[in-house]
């Protein structure tokens, strides 16, 4: 089969490589019909994430079709079409357990494997470990584009955004950064209830695509008083309840600090590379919560639910369309995307 | 009337004051019958709360009897022996009305006023405002000492550390720092079902008193494997669940984070002077979650009955008794609580 080739960083290939092959009892093999690219594997191609190797398969994200069982499955076969989510859950380890597989002590303390610790979605095919704990099934009705953005994020933004925000009804929720993880954010504000999503990014274009995705208001975070119009916008002007941390350098999450009220939480998302400094004697009185974390893809179930009756069209974050020989051409535009007004990349058969 | 009044950093006199009268017609006047000192009067002492001023009445906790109530109270008569909490509570503002008067509005953001913003309870008499919303009567059968340290260091460390952290039954708590407010937190925790208690302390004398009040195990934080110890004391080796940070220093946030498990909790409580570095680059994919926060004494009721049921022996944190004649001698003691195995004083009339 053909996959798309970690070789070091700066270097990927779209070549020839063996196929995949049952390796566990609960593994599954399956037909790759639709992938994207993350920001992550961008991470990766600079070489920022060291455990990625030299002829890793890289892709995290996928919606494909069952080819293989392992021995060991028992409610997934041949042609069914599923959704392959980032993070895997092997379904029996203390964190899998209580539905927290973004620490499954079966994969070393880390559920997230695919493109990273595993071969990766960006190929033909691709073994999926743990499947029937980890895979949903592509409801009847819906197609590859509807349900490929549940596989990373729309549920990071979700979970790692709104929901370790405590986001409640009512609530204003600023989202700093409007990339495809901070748009995930701004798209799902509202299945908890915020009464209003403040976007904020300095691209002007990124800032237009969150209003059309979900976002009530927008403010350009090059403007000089760009603090002043966030917390206007909040119920009583002492700042958002929720601020949302979609980018992953220590300005962006000092904006969040700044913004937020007292008894308010600062949600990171962002993938940070450096320290940040949290100013904890102006902090400590504040009563300000600050969250992190990596996905769990544990809501995939309920976003699904909420693309199936409509209430959240995933869709909608595709902007670009490539076939699986245009791989180059995908990265090079993902990778820059402000300048291509993309949001996210389909990569399809 | 006489009263402990604050004269600029490291001055202060037991001196001649006029009376307090009603200003509000929500104020009571209550007769001072036990008050006591927090870590926070040394930090006024010291000059690092700058809105404290010259003239300033001390104190900030008290067990009282209502002589004077203003022409709005219609709860409270004279006679009514009442429980005067840190935190005042004016009922109606955005933050009081949720039950959050750590950030009361109409006291100008902050919810702690007693010795800080208007005159304390380090006094014969103090003027209660917004009594009815902020003070709890003493039970029948209750004396003052078994109610004193809910004005404070319980709901604090109950409050701050261990609710911020997210206390569940069968979890590992470790409280770093067993200083008053760190000892309110390992006394409360059982209330939330924390399966093991880990006191972490440099001085052994603090450590027993942790193990006596109600830790299971002590851990010497000068030990060099302390961080690994600990631990060792969770239930898979991981890290607590729980970690509170009851001192306010840089080392020990350090502590907490070096300790937590990923999809633990740190519950900052200590009172910090300068910032800390926050490894973000490494806690990003953690799911770890930060808190902070001023007490709200939300909870005072709840502990309140725990202590009439015998449940919370709040009683225990006294170790040393003066008279309203020797506030000297119990500032004294208590800037020196570890020389004196002092961890409460209790000063009454």
């Amino acid at each position: 089969m053909k996959a798309l080739v970690y070789h070091g960083p700066q270097s990927k290939a779209w070549e020839e490589v063996p196929n995949p092959s049952i390796v566990d009892p609960t593994d599954v093999i399956a037909r790759v019909d639709t992938t994207t690219i993350c920001g992550t594997d961008l991470h990766i191609l600079k070489g920022d994430v060291p455990a990625v190797t030299d002829g890793r398969i890289l892709g995290h994200e996928a919606v494909g079709t069952v080819t293989e069982v392992g021995s060991a499955v028992t409610d997934l076969e041949p042609g069914d079409r599923i959704i392959i989510p980032a993070v895997t859950n092997c379904g029996k380890c203390s964190y899998c357990k209580v539905n927290q597989p973004s620490h499954c002590q079966t994969l070393g303390g880390i559920g997230w494997v695919f493109g990273h610790l595993i071969d990766g979605t960006q190929a033909e095919y691709v073994r999926v470990p743990f499947a029937e704990t980890s895979v949903h099934r592509v409801p009847e009705g819906l197609d590859d584009e509807d349900v490929l953005f549940l596989t990373d994020a729309l549920p990071t933004g979700f979970e790692i955004g709104v929901l370790n925000g405590r986001t409640q009804p009512g609530d204003t929720v600023a989202v700093v950064g409007a990339g495809p993880v901070g748009l995930g954010a701004v798209m799902t504000s509202g299945l908890c209830g915020a009464g209003r999503v403040v976007a904020v990014d300095m691209d002007q274009n990124r800032l237009d695509q969150a209003l059309e995705l979900g976002a009530t208001d927008a403010v350009n975070a090059s403007d000089p008083d760009a603090i002043d119009q966030i917390k206007a916008l909040s119920r009583d002007g002492l700042g958002v309840d929720v601020a949302i941390e979609a980018v992953g350098i220590p300005q962006t999450f000092r904006t969040c600090l700044d913004i937020v009220r007292p008894y308010g939480t600062v949600a990171n998302v962002g993938v940070h590379g450096k320290p940040v400094d949290l100013p904890i004697q102006d902090l400590w009185i504040s009563n300000v919560t600050v969250t992190m974390g990596l996905v769990d893809c544990s809501t995939v179930d309920k976003l699904l639910s909420m693309v199936s009756s409509g209430k959240l069209e995933a869709r909608k974050m595709a902007t670009h369309r490539f076939g699986f020989d245009q791989f180059e051409e995908a990265y090079d535009l993902f990778a820059n995307a402000a300048d291509h007004q993309a949001v996210k990349v389909v990569i399809s058969r």
